[in-house]
């Protein structure tokens, strides 16, 4: 099972096999033979002269599925009931659900929970707005908003379409960090209609997540929003992806023995993710950034900066960056670095270019499923290599920064997500790793290290305290210390 | 516990209790001297010479917990530990959860639940928006949608207030018919921006509940939204009370032999739930409806019609009803009524005038927490009494409506919920009070009766397909029948 695109394309066959000697070592062998690779087998059924099976196939990629298929059909002996994308069926009626906290069995329950109980609560909260951080869900929940309009890979496929990513989202949420996420795929891509739209329903959140909104506008929605919403307002296209390559980037200096001062970065794909990853990690010490798009290196010589027709993210490397005007691609551009941060798509280099880096090299090749250089080939030239993948070591995911920084953005109702804040998740992830583990291969945590949410949101509220944006302490949400709360009654 | 009131203020008590006998007896005492009723007695543990105990302490009215507090800690021998206030506990963090439904331990799950498994659902979605029903929460889930103006009896508390109520629904609709329900609670009042909101929104829902949202808005808000969306939009507080008052009515009819067309019928209480009961009971075949408001019988000879000051849902009463003109007070107009239905507040009629309604007179008194007439007194008058408490027979509450609708308006899809679904409905809640147990006190089932929802939904949904608001039959969501669905590859 190393690649996941064997599980994503996997299959349940249903197969009732004649229950005679070697059968089904018949039906494995033809799944085998027609490139299947078989997971768990369950037993269903005895029926008389039958066994009913339920078998769970890998598939090595989508075409593959209908030779299995058939393979399976063609076997005497064996009928090929029924067969199940594993991937489709896991997601029938979406991949999350609303539980309820209260117990409503009787009418006592009834009016605490509901009329005329409820109307105390609602008072008290009437009364000081904060204490909705206390007595409603805003506590813990969080909005995970997309417009549908730069999911994944995908493009702009729709507010519909790209709820299956924003539910996972949600579960990615809870299971890692306890938070409760709730999906809201937007049916607009007007940017004074989304912050209209996020700043109406805030009221029920403690924070936002923005997901998959596309460039420029995502920048002026999380800017307006931050500015005009007193709960945490985070893009994790942007930040999250910035959080995790700094802290792949602090264990791969640690591991090499280097300074971020002293290193030559070059980021390849200047969009949404590069800025803000080469904002981070300015703000932690790196001072040494080229970045290109497909067109080259970007600097403030560039015909289109002068004209003014470079968009805005570009126009901020320009003038931020590479203020030598170095000229070139990739292929030119990653002579002398010491780290390549890929944030673009397969083929934008040449893996024999790496032989150009600077000794003890770094590539973090994020782009996913296809990495900007395949790592078997980056691995012959550089020294560390990373990838946005799993199946590979050193996954650079998100998911190892969000559950956790809005877990302790929310532990001390942060008012918003700082750049330090930031800066230290990604010490945070970086922690993780101990001197005795870490090396080439180990320069990140995996995500199922229920450790890393845990030592983010502990390193984020620390640092939210000390820098003030913390309301409250862990513990006391919704309390101003020393104020006797509702629910107890001084005695 | 008869009253609610007795469970929502109430507490529990903390109580360290010298281990000698008579001591537990000597703390009930005092508590129920002072004016509390004992519920159940916890032992938390034994510390030596003392026990530690938790005492639930029913309370009549908010004042009595600090006697009962202060008589707890005047008896020798006990020591008050905690008080806590029991609804205000159960508040805390909120009443509903997220929950993920699908396992997320491996990376084999991180690759269907999430990426890259995940875009192959999207791109189904974006291929054919309609399977959104099928793949994602859009299936099951419902948005409880309030802009915190006309909460309860409370007001315009606004949205952080109105949560708790908002949460409350959406325990109801869990608990009772398994309909996924989120809370938004909008900071806006503005009509045009609660519209668009809702819209914005609503890719991520199957449909929507409006709640709590002051007239004459909520008429618009609600008309444009079934409009300009393709799953059902329902305001509660107008057509959940519609529903369930035709339910009472049809079964006080059948218990007392008449027809609805037959009945003269007083509303006092010209509001949007007035209006939509009034509509509702019209097209179920009541021909004489009176209404007043403050100022008494609305007709079309009113000054207030005439110079057009008259707001919209009193326009419709003057141009609908009383064509006669009758004038006057509900005092005046409850004579030679069959039916008063009070949808205002208490002391808007003289329990004494009741005497003047026909023969089994029917009173529905349905302001909360305080009827329009006391039903000790309405039943000196009336053969039938129904009010919106949980303490007397008859309690005519929404809850009997709002999850069963929404049940069987997601389980056949459909687009809007007509008004035939609304009058199923009715049909559907009055069915579940057989003849063999239909009496005065006992015309409407109780709201733990979990066969309402069950009835209210299939009726819904028959009559959703029989009118053509259905799109798909049940356990075919998302499907054109005949289609062949993703996550069953033909074998």
């Amino acid at each position: 099972m190393a690649s996941p695109t064997y599980a994503q394309y996997s299959l349940t066959l249903r197969v009732r096999i004649s229950h005679r000697p070697g059968m089904l070592g018949r039906v494995a062998s033809a799944i085998g033979d027609a490139g299947g690779t078989i997971g768990s087998v369950d037993l269903i059924s005895l029926e008389g002269e039958h066994t009913l099976r339920d078998i769970a196939v890998y598939i090595p990629a989508e075409a593959v599925r209908e030779q299995v298929v058939a393979a399976v059909g063609a076997v005497e002996g064996a009928e090929l009931v029924d067969a199940t994308d594993r991937t489709f069926a896991l997601h029938v009626g979406g991949k999350i659900e609303i539980r309820s906290k209260a117990p409503l069995r009787t009418y006592e329950d009834l009016s605490m929970a509901y009329t005329p109980g409820v109307a105390r609560v609602c008072l008290a909260i009437a009364d000081d707005r904060t204490k909705a951080f206390q007595y409603t869900i805003k506590r813990n929940t969080v909005a995970v908003i997309s417009d549908g309009s730069a999911v994944l890979g995908l493009g702009d496929i729709g507010p519909e379409a790209a709820m299956p990513v924003m539910e996972g989202k949600c579960v990615l949420f809870k299971e890692f960090a306890g938070v409760d996420a709730f999906p809201l795929c937007l049916d607009t891509k007007d940017t004074e209609a989304i912050i209209a739209t996020c700043k109406a329903v805030a009221p029920a959140f403690g924070g936002i997540n923005l997901e998959d909104i596309g460039a420029p506008r995502c920048f002026e929605i999380e800017r307006r929003l931050k500015a005009e919403l007193d709960i945490p307002v985070f893009h994790d296209d942007q930040h999250g992806t910035a959080v995790v390559t700094l802290a792949a980037l602090i264990n791969a200096c640690r591991l090499t023995g280097r300074e971020l001062s002293d290193l030559q970065v070059l980021v390849v794909g200047a969009g949404a993710a590069g800025v803000a990853t080469a904002k981070l990690l300015m703000d932690a010490g790196v001072r040494s950034i080229v970045a290109c798009d497909s067109r080259g290196a970007l600097h403030s010589g560039r015909q289109d900066y002068e004209d003014g027709t470079m968009p805005d993210t570009k126009r901020w490397f320009a003038e931020t960056t590479n203020l030598d005007r170095r000229e070139g691609g990739p292929d030119d551009l990653v002579e002398g670095a010491d780290l390549f941060i890929g944030l673009a798509g397969p083929g934008v280099i040449q893996p024999e270019s790496l032989a150009k880096m600077n000794p003890d090299g770094m590539v973090f090749a994020m782009a996913n499923p296809n990495p900007e250089v395949a790592p078997e080939d980056a691995a012959r030239y550089a020294r560390i290599v990373a990838t946005g993948r799993s199946d590979y070591p050193n996954q650079i995911n998100n998911v190892l920064c969000f559950p956790g920084i809005f877990r302790g953005a929310l532990d001390v109702r942060a008012r918003e997500i700082t750049e330090p804040m930031k800066m230290a998740a990604a010490r945070g992830i970086a922690r993780i790793v101990s001197d005795a583990d870490l090396r080439e291969e180990y320069i990140v945590p995996s995500v199922f290290n229920r450790d890393v949410p845990d030592a983010v949101a502990e390193a984020v509220a620390e640092e939210a305290r000390r820098t003030g944006a913390a309301v409250a302490e862990p513990g006391q949400i919704g309390y101003v210390p020393g104020e006797v709360d509702e629910h107890q009654v001084p005695a």
